[in-house]
């Protein structure tokens, strides 16, 4: 069967990309070239219909919001409120990461409850099954893995995280760099680490990448090259392990293209501000433009309970200098689990930060100049309907009304505006 | 009287400077002499001792919290709540900007419920008993003025933002613009610039700045040149209206230093990102290096409800850049009067911004450090103390219990750090 990648090679523009042009007033032809090239991607399974998403140059910048089930709290009702919430609130794709209770009716679930692309995490199940089956992720072998990748394909999963480049060689520049300030972070890293490390073996996601490929062309889906080693702390970013972890998951994300698959490749994690530019601008240059998913970047570790505003900072930034796709990050990372009201905040904070950088990025100004001039003219329906979670907007402002209908309880009758448009009636300009 | 600044100029070192410089571990001749210089400022005022806070070149980035009253939302008791939440989250300062009830009696209550330096804003006060007097800003006049200045430091007004800049040069600058998307947002700037209009009259407080500086002089406070033309949107940002305001102010707070008086210089508002570091690079390179005090900066206009951590973006950026004291913004920004509540929400959101910027400005990285080392060893209990806010962080971790007290609900046994720490064993380096 072909792949997306295939047929843009081909010259052909499938619908979904249609549907991505036009919905980014994006000239069909360019998208399609861009596809050939592997520097945008479009989440597909052939088994599953979903919402048409571009992800990659040019186009505006995504936000993933992951779900999923712990150990801890398994609760399908829970996860089914989650999913709706990311969608509602503008989630452009979901990552559904259960790794508790009964991991395929969840995400069978999930993937009949929303609209959007679904992704995930194989090596979290895999780990799941093997400490099932042996108590232990040492119990970890290439066939699990590998069923696992095609039971979550079989089911309709658009994009994976695969975590092919934490090999043994990545595993020999962090011996030799010697420290980890914050340890290992990914939990598929982590796991795989640790079974690399104990059997004295390659990574079997590295060492048969030729298999991995093989069963994501049979589905066209977007192959994302896992951070196995992303900074979980900031004196850990850009650390050697973590460029030399991406150093070859470039390679891999090369190699299938070439093979007719489409690719993401990851990216960190914690990152100081002065970093991120390099960050994005390595990823970029090294891969060819490739579509850059970026997780966070968080960009302090002191600031637990906020991790939304601390990541809403770093991928501001990091969409302004090119990342095409943010993972959102909500209130309970570093914490706990989160919750439907967690997803909403992770959602707009990271939807906020995506805009931030694409008023840069693409210039994608018209929505701040419709609001200043609704500010102006103090329309408030206007306004609200112009924010980005309306409903807050309109819950501050109303809970507490001003007496004069035109203003807000801010500066009640000394409203700026008010005294500019009385005494000023300043011009506003058009819109460049 | 002498003042701060005459003092530092003789070579005296005030107790206040000793408790600066031991609270920053800095050097007390070096903040001396950044203080002759005119680079860090001591906000003081004779009638009233305050917490000794110093902001410019080399500090930590300061937080201001702005509290007050409004025409539609008069309630003592809700300001002495927020201003004491202000300074129980760490606010540097706070200014006290009330608009409504009272006045006289909801300063001094402020100024007696808190240690920080306080300051305010004259131009408020001015307004609202011109329109007592005359039912219109327009019977504002400089008598009145200089009255309330002086009022307000007499009952202990630390720093003020007073808006010189925005006179009759600044008004041809903006006039032959020809346009603002969003108006003049600054209350201060507003009924100044409407007065001015209406009388073709000079703004009294350029006019007279003599009779400004000389006041300062006084009671030794900090002058804070207001930002009366400060962007209200994006698409105002660094407008040649701004700029020359900017200029100006520059100007007079040049003139002010010369007189003996500490000075500051404020900057906007709304600002995209990628025009940060210019506003700030300027700021600097014009004013031989003044304290930098900006409002946000706010990185776009379509999240109300959430301009907190619009604000966090901006500040982050403009702190690492250089900016050395930011206004908070609370999540009711452009809607209503904050409550308590958005005080909390919005200092907490101002210092994180902060403290990433200030891991750039001063490297100033420990604290994260010690988190990185308290997550590897899981070690919730230093985690919490560690944190910007530990009550937050500890509810959203004990709320959601694990099962695993050493995990979190997040990945429970799956928890990568468990996996590296028991399999992997990895060394934790020291902190550079």
């Amino acid at each position: 069967m072909s792949t997306t990648l295939l047929k843009a090679r081909r010259g052909e523009t499938t619908p979904q990309m249609e549907q991505v042009a036009a919905s980014e007033k994006f000239s069909p032809d360019l998208l399609r070239e861009r596809i050939a090239l592997g520097q945008i991607v479009i989440p597909n399974n052939h088994r599953r219909a979903c919402k048409a998403v571009g992800i990659g140059k040019g186009l505006r910048t995504k936000v993933n919001a992951s779900i999923g089930t712990s150990p801890d709290l398994i609760d399908l009702k829970m996860e089914i409120e989650k999913a709706q919430i990311a969608e509602r609130f503008g989630a452009d794709t979901l990552m559904e990461l259960s790794t508790g209770g009964d991991l395929r009716l969840i995400r069978r679930t999930i993937l009949n409850t929303v609209q959007l692309p679904v992704g995930s995490v194989p090596l979290y199940q895999s780990a799941v099954e093997a400490i099932e089956q042996s108590d232990s992720v040492l119990g970890l072998n290439a066939d699990l893995i590998f069923k696992v990748i095609e039971e979550q394909l079989e089911d309709g999963i658009s994009f994976m995280a695969v975590h092919c480049g934490i090999n043994l060689l990545t595993l020999e520049r962090l011996q030799k760099q010697g420290y980890r300030h914050g340890g290992v972070v990914s939990r598929g890293g982590a796991s795989m680490l640790a079974w690399m490390l104990h059997h004295q073996k390659e990574n079997p996601l590295y060492e048969q990448f030729d298999r991995v490929v093989d069963l994501f062309k049979r589905y066209d889906a977007v192959l994302s090259l896992g951070n196995g080693l992303r900074a979980g702390a900031i004196h850990d970013a850009s650390d050697r392990a973590q460029i030399q972890e991406l150093i070859l998951n470039i390679e891999l994300a090369e190699s299938a293209r070439q093979m007719g698959v489409q690719t993401m490749v990851e990216g960190p994690g914690h990152i100081p501000i002065d970093e991120i530019e390099a960050n994005v601008v390595l990823q970029k240059k090294m891969s060819h433009e490739a579509p850059f998913y970026m997780l966070g970047p968080i960009t302090t570790d002191i600031a637990p309970g906020y991790d939304h505003i601390t990541a809403a900072i770093g991928a501001a930034m990091a969409a302004a200098y090119g990342t095409d796709f943010i993972c959102y990050v909500t209130p309970a990372e570093h914490l706990a689990l989160p919750y439907p009201d967690d997803v909403k905040t992770g959602v707009i904070s990271a939807r906020i930060a995506a805009h931030v950088g694409d008023m840069i990025k693409l210039k994608d100004r018209k929505q701040d100049w419709e609001m200043a001039q609704a500010r102006h003219n103090l329309d408030w329906e206007r306004q609200f309907s112009l924010a980005i979670d309306p409903e807050t907007a309109r819950r501050f402002h109303t809970e507490r009304m001003p007496k004069d209908a035109k203003t807000c309880t801010m500066c009640g009758s000394h409203c700026a505006l008010k005294v500019v448009n009385e005494h000023l009636g300043m011009a506003m300009a058009a819109c460049a």
